[in-house]
């Protein structure tokens, strides 16, 4: 950005900033779900339990300490986590029916 | 991974990648909301509309073609970004007031 834009020219810029970040946590979330789809199938192939409630208190945890350090809220880090862990229950669940 | 590894090392090692992709998660966010609170410095100061539907509706139209081409769930996708844009609201409301 520079001084002599206009409103709009700044807020096109913000703009193609936001759309660039999303298309990088789309495609890290992507990997992630690859990621915990490789989890199910080895818990499910070794009959380790399905959910582990202290590794999830760990992950927030440690994502809210990453949050605070980058100036992000904690509770939003929290809620965004579980909103991810939600969906991979999901996952699970239809993979198993 | 290798293959003799026991199930609990190959546990671990999904794990720390998972790990690594959540820090990666939350700093893009943190970016993210640093850009949106601009945006919204932006369009109180010049008295731009807060909302914008049609490129809200781009955005959701976007990032399920990218999730879609990266094997993502695009319905997800689009909750995805429904939860992002939804908390960025809440910040502009807090700014307010």
């Amino acid at each position: 950005m520079t001084a002599d834009q206009t409103p709009q020219e700044k807020l096109l810029a913000m703009r193609a900033s936001i759309d660039n970040f999303d298309a990088a946590l789309i495609h890290i979330l992507a990997e992630r779900f690859r990621r915990t789809k490789e989890v199910g199938s080895l818990k499910a192939e070794h009959d380790l339990p399905p959910s582990d409630p202290v590794r999830e208190q760990e992950q927030i945890a440690r994502l809210r300490r990453l949050a605070e350090k980058s100036d992000l809220d904690p509770d939003f880090a929290e809620k965004f986590l579980e909103f991810v862990i939600r969906e991979v229950i999901q996952h699970h669940k239809q993979a198993r029916e």
